[in-house]
C-alpha cells in the first residue's frame, strides 16, 4: 500500500499509523495518511482504494463533532488540506470556486474583503475547510436567514467509485438537468464520494449588522419575544437563545446586561437600523444592542467555557419544530439533572436547532442513556437527530427510530448505488 | 386494471383511453387516468402498479413545457388534483403543510393573505400546482434572490416503490440525519417517486415591491447595466430581461415607455425606496419605476403573445454563466434567423435563465437542429440546457452532452436504486 500510495502522490504527503480525531473525542488510527496535491492525485487515490478493497475516510478539519473523519479499521485517509486553492473569485459576478481545503475562516475573510459575504458560518471556521462545511452541510447563526451550505454552493467536483472525477453543476446559478446528485453529495459525510472542489455564489455584504438581545427571567417570556421576532415582519438575520445554565456560566463575557435572574437570552440580527427598531419592539422595552464584534466573539466562545467547567463537555444538535422549543429547552434541563450532570443549552432558535450540552469530568463521558433520552426527546417533538453536526460514529444507527423502515431502504439502496463496495468512509452515516 | 383501480379508488376517479398533453404541445394516451382522494390511495394505485408492472406517471396542472406528465405505451396517469388541501398553515411560525394537488396561485394567495410569502413564482400559476412545482424545481423571476422550490420544501411526503408512503424530513428547518432524499425528489420530475405532501417553509412578505426599468439602445449596455445592479451592494429581489424582438412583439403592453430602438429592457426589482434608489442608479439616469401588478402582469403575459405571432411557439429555457448572457442573446437571434425563424427571448438574467423563444405556424414545429444548436450553445457557454422546465421527453439524452459519462452512471445508478422496475414516468429526466 504504502509503496504504492508514494508512487501516485509522494512520499512526503503519505504518512501510515497516524492517529486521526475530531473534536468529538473519538479518534482512530489510519492504515494511511495521504495529502494528495490535486483533485486528479485525489481520484488517483480513491481509484487504488477502490481497486484494492481499502476504505477511504476524507478528512477536513477535523473539528467535526460526531467522528466523521476518523477511521474504524483498515483505511486511508485523505486529508484534503493540501487542496486549498481559491482557483477563481469573480467578485462582480457574485461567485467563486475553491477547493475543499480551504478553510472557512478564509473563504470568509476572502470574500468579505471584496464587500460579499457567504453566509455559513459554522463554529471553529479557523480550523473547518469547505470541504467539512459540504460533507456536514454546515450552518451556523445565519442559516435562519440565509440556508446552509447547500443553498451556496451551485456545482460539485467530486471522486465518484470507482476513482472518477466528475463534477455536478457549476457556475450557474440554476440548472435541473439531472437528477440533484450536487445537493445529494452535501451533508452524506464523505460517505457517497470525495468532494475535491465547489463552485460558491456569494451576495453583497448586508449593508449593517446589528445584534439586538433581550434577557428574560423565565423561558415562557423568552419564548414569546421569539414569536414576537417572528410576527414583526422582518427576517433576523439570525435568532439565536442561550439558556439561563448558559448564561449562569458564560454571561460574564456577554458585551451587555445579563442580570441575576436570567432564564433566556435571546438575539436577534438586524441588518438596517429600522429592522433593529422593529427587532427591539419586539424583544420588550429592554431591549439592548450588543456591539456586533464581541458579541459574536462571545457567541462563539460558549462552547469552550463549557467544556472548561468541568474538563470537557458532550454537546448534541437536535432540532425540533419552532413550537416545541421552550418545551425542549426545558426538557434538555431535565435529562441532565435526571442524570446528576451539569447541563445547558444555546443555539439556532429560528431554527429550533438546540445544543444540549452535559458538562463532565475528563474521560468520564455522560451514560449512552443520556444521549439516547435527548434522541428520544427529539423525535417526541417531531424534530430530527442532528441539524448541523451528523451522524457520523456517535450517531450510528440512530436514523433508524426516525425514518421509517421504507425510507431507510431508500437511504440504503442510494449508498448502495453510488458505492457498490461501501469503501466511502464506512460505518458512517449508517442507520 | 380497470376493475382493480376501481376497487382502489372508486369508479367516479377512474377513467380510460384518456388523452394526457401539458403545454409543450406533446400529448399521449392514458391507459388509466386516476385521481387518488388520498395519499393512501396513490400509494395503494403505486403498489398496483409497482405488482403488475405497470408504469405510473405524475400528472400535475399540464402546465409543463417538456412533455413530463405525457404517457408513452401502457401507464397509469395518477392525477393528484383532488389532493388540495391545506393540511396546516401556521402563519405565526411561518409554515405549511401542503397537498401536491393545491394550485401555485392558492398556495401564494393563501399566504400573502397573512402577510406571508412563498417566493417560488413560475409562470402558469393558476394551472400548476405544487406537485408539479417540486417535480420541476420551479423557479421564475424571483428565484434570484430567494431560491429554487428545493429551497422552500423542509418535507415531502412520497410514494416510493414499492408503493411505500414515506416521508424525508418535516416542519423543522434544519435536518442532516440522512442523505438529502428531500432534495434528490424535488426536480426528478416524477421517476423516483410520487410526491403526495409537502412541508414548506415560508417568510414575511417583503415591504415593498419597487420594480425599476432600464431601456437600452443596445445589449451590451444593458449588459453593463445589469453588471451594475450587481455592483450596486442591493441584491434584487428579481433581475428580468427582455430582448429587442420581444419587446418588437409585446412592448406595447408594458406599464413605461420603451421608445423606438430598444434592444434590452432590465427590470430589477427592489424591496425598500433606498434600495430602488440604488436600482435606479445603476440602471442610469433614465431608469422608470412601472407599477409593480401592471409590470408582472404584463411580464406573464409576454409568452402567451410570443404564441399568438404565428400561432405556436418553442420555448427553451437554457442557463448560462452570467458572464456570458450577452452573448448568449445574441446567439439566440443567430440561431433564428440562420433557420428562417421570428426568434426572440427574455428571461431571469440574474441568474443567467435565457427563455429563448422561436415563433412558428400551428403544426410546423421548428427542424431539431435548432433546439439542438441551442443547447450546443448553453453547454459552449458552461451552462446547462434547462433551468426550468427539466428533461421531460423533449430533451430525452440531452443530458448526456452536458455531464460525463461517470457523472451520467451514477444518474442511471440513483434511478434503478430507488425504482428498479423503472416504473415511474418511464423515459423522463432520461440521460
Amino acid at each position: 500500500m504504502l509503496k504504492d500510495l508514494t508512487r501516485l502522490i509522494g512520499s512526503d504527503h503519505v504518512q501510515t499509523g497516524v492517529e486521526v480525531a475530531d473534536m468529538s473525542g473519538l479518534s482512530g488510527t489510519a492504515s494511511a495518511l495521504v495529502r494528495p496535491g490535486s483533485a486528479q492525485e485525489a481520484a488517483a487515490v480513491v481509484a487504488w482504494c477502490y481497486e484494492h478493497d481499502v476504505a477511504i475516510v476524507p478528512v477536513g478539519g477535523r473539528s467535526g463533532l460526531a467522528g466523521g473523519c476518523v477511521p474504524e479499521g483498515e483505511a486511508v485517509c485523505v486529508d484534503l488540506e493540501r487542496l486549498d486553492a481559491i482557483r477563481s473569485f469573480e467578485p462582480r459576478l457574485w461567485r467563486m470556486e475553491a477547493e475543499a481545503g480551504v478553510k472557512t475562516a478564509t473563504l470568509a475573510r476572502t470574500v468579505r474583503a471584496s464587500g460579499l459575504f457567504y453566509p455559513p458560518d459554522p463554529g471553529a471556521p479557523e480550523l473547518s475547510n469547505l470541504g467539512g462545511n459540504i460533507a456536514c452541510n454546515a450552518g451556523g447563526p445565519h442559516t435562519f436567514k440565509y440556508g446552509t451550505t447547500s443553498a451556496w454552493v451551485t456545482g460539485l467536483e467530486v471522486v465518484l467509485a470507482p476513482g472518477e472525477l466528475v463534477r455536478f453543476g457549476g457556475p450557474v446559478r440554476k440548472d435541473v438537468a439531472g437528477y440533484d446528485l450536487r445537493g445529494l453529495m452535501i451533508g452524506s459525510e464523505g460517505t457517497l464520494g470525495l468532494v475535491t472542489a465547489a463552485w460558491l455564489k456569494l451576495m453583497p455584504a448586508p449593508a449593517a449588522q446589528i445584534p439586538v438581545a433581550g434577557v428574560f427571567a423565565n423561558v415562557a417570556d423568552g419564548i414569546h419575544a421569539i414569536e414576537q421576532v417572528l410576527a414583526s415582519g422582518v427576517v433576523p438575520a439570525a435568532l439565536e437563545y442561550l439558556d439561563g445554565a448558559t448564561l449562569g456560566i458564560a454571561g460574564d463575557g456577554f458585551p451587555g446586561v445579563i442580570g441575576d435572574r436570567a432564564a433566556l437570552l435571546v438575539v436577534a440580527e438586524a441588518e438596517s437600523q429600522a429592522d433593529a427598531d422593529e427587532l427591539a419592539h419586539a424583544l420588550g422595552p429592554r431591549a439592548q444592542r450588543p456591539d456586533p464584534e464581541a458579541l459574536w466573539s462571545w457567541r462563539q466562545s460558549v462552547g469552550l467555557i463549557a467544556a472548561g467547567v468541568q474538563g470537557e463537555k458532550l454537546s448534541e444538535d437536535i432540532v425540533v419544530p419552532l413550537d416545541r422549543l421552550g418545551e425542549a429547552i426545558g426538557a434538555v434541563i431535565e435529562i441532565g439533572a435526571r442524570h446528576g450532570l451539569k447541563t445547558c443549552s444555546w443555539g439556532h432558535a429560528g431554527d429550533g436547532n438546540i445544543h444540549a450540552t452535559f458538562m463532565h469530568e475528563r474521560g468520564k463521558p455522560p451514560a449512552a442513556e443520556i444521549v439516547q433520552e435527548l434522541f428520544d426527546l427529539a423525535l417526541r417533538l417531531g424534530g430530527t437527530i442532528t441539524g448541523e453536526h451528523g451522524i457520523g460514529i456517535l450517531k450510528r444507527g440512530q436514523l433508524s427510530a426516525q425514518w421509517s423502515p421504507a425510507a431507510i431502504a431508500a437511504h440504503e439502496a442510494v449508498k448502495r448505488a453510488l458505492d457498490p463496495k461501501g469503501l466511502f468512509n464506512p460505518g458512517k452515516k449508517q442507520a
